[in-house]
């Protein structure tokens, strides 16, 4: 190999994308902010002790403070020509125990983790049962009150489609013009006391899974019914959904491209 | 009522044992220590408030640092004529969130949390991946190389029985009498990366899972065979065994009366 080819190796872009998983709790999101740690912040500068440079980490989706990833996906451009399986262990050395690195791959220099998203599943887990259970404490809503299962399926299946969901969106800073996302699935599922609600679309508004937990736990409540479900999406006026559902019961799970 | 018979009742003495369930890594152990944290001295505390008395509380089992309960009983005697859903629900108020209590009954006054005890179960929880997994950080350990089950089953079976189990115990400042006990059940499950150790038995010497757990890892790394287990129970001495298996997989799953 001449000098000169070996060079341009050298300067060779990879487009690295990275697999992460981790507990939510002690972190305020993924977004980096001034005066809160967050992931992409601990997550840079664990990549900055390895490639010994600065590089643009995209990530696939802004998780609020305490919401878990079972699936987060990043990517970044470098020079580097570290091995995958040594970035992965670097990785997880470097990371905290509450943060992990499971895949690594390359991809084309145009994909973006957000923005080549096809589509995302969360889970949004329920301990319910009237007391607290120690092991799911910043892991899983605590609802105390039983649940109606059936009447919540019932609700669920009117999500599925594709609506205008501002009714269960909170208003965000950054104006989305598009609000109209395609539900591909949603689940409720009931394991002895652990009630998860598994939704699956092609894209999310803000709050928009915790926001339609909230409205079927107004359901299980008989404050609202089934039936009234078309009626929110319909008026796509917030104040007809029910409360957001708090962050700690929701993660990401997984992450289509 | 006559005021005579009234006050009687309220002298009334109660035995009251109640069913806790713990992580136990933020805590050093049960027992009440100088300078350390223990799940005993919270229960106490939270107690006290309650009851406005100090109480003798009486744990099952003297559990160490960083090891988890998903059933731990306590008892302890007092004249309070407090309602049991009461003390339970007072009693997760003031209790933090790793510590849940989720039943209350009361015992003839000979009970006893630990001398009553007629068995106990363990599980050791590993998650067998190359890749940590962030949600079990603390709540498992953590193996990286591939588990030899069927190996690790085969060996498991021999400490079925009652045995002299000195080569799996730590030498304990509380000089045991008797080593001797009888080890009910021993199961090795497997359910994609995370492997469990179940044992069930009449007692347990101090470290003796941790050891027996230790023992069979060393026999899937093939440097101890399944024929080796009766040898090392036969010999009586702790260095025959394998290392002590760290103590955050273990948790105290049943207490048997």
């Amino acid at each position: 190999m001449s000098e000169h080819s070996e060079k341009t190796t050298q300067r060779t872009i990879r487009n690295i994308a990275v697999t992460l998983s981790y507990v939510g709790t002690n972190y305020h999101g993924w977004q980096i902010q001034k005066n809160a740690i967050s992931v992409q912040e601990v997550f840079q500068k664990a990549l900055y002790k390895i490639l010994n440079e600065s590089v643009d980490i995209k990530g696939c989706s802004r998780t609020d403070t305490g919401v878990h990833a079972n699936m987060y996906v990043v990517n970044f451009k470098t020079t580097s020509k570290i091995h995958f399986n040594n970035l992965i262990c670097a990785l997880n050395r470097h990371l905290p125990d509450d943060i992990s690195a499971y895949e690594c791959t390359e991809k084309t220099l145009d994909f973006h983790s957000r923005y080549s998203c096809k589509g995302k599943e969360y889970i949004y887990k329920v301990w319910n049962n009237k007391v607290k259970n120690p092991f799911l404490s910043g892991r899983a809503l605590h609802y105390w009150y039983p649940l109606d299962i059936y009447q919540m399926k019932k609700s669920s299946e009117c999500f599925i489609g594709t609506h205008d969901f501002t009714a269960f969106a909170t208003i965000d800073k950054r104006a989305m013009k598009n609000m109209q996302r395609t539900v591909r699935k949603f689940e409720v599922e009931k394991e002895g006391d652990n009630v998860n609600f598994i939704v699956e679309a092609d894209g999310f508004l803000y709050n928009m899974v915790r926001i339609m937990v909230g409205t079927l736990l107004r359901v299980s409540q008989k404050k609202l019914s089934p039936a009234d479900i078309p009626k929110i999406i319909e008026s796509k006026d917030r104040s007809c959904a029910g409360p957001t559902a708090p962050p700690q019961g929701l993660y990401l799970n997984r992450v289509f491209y």
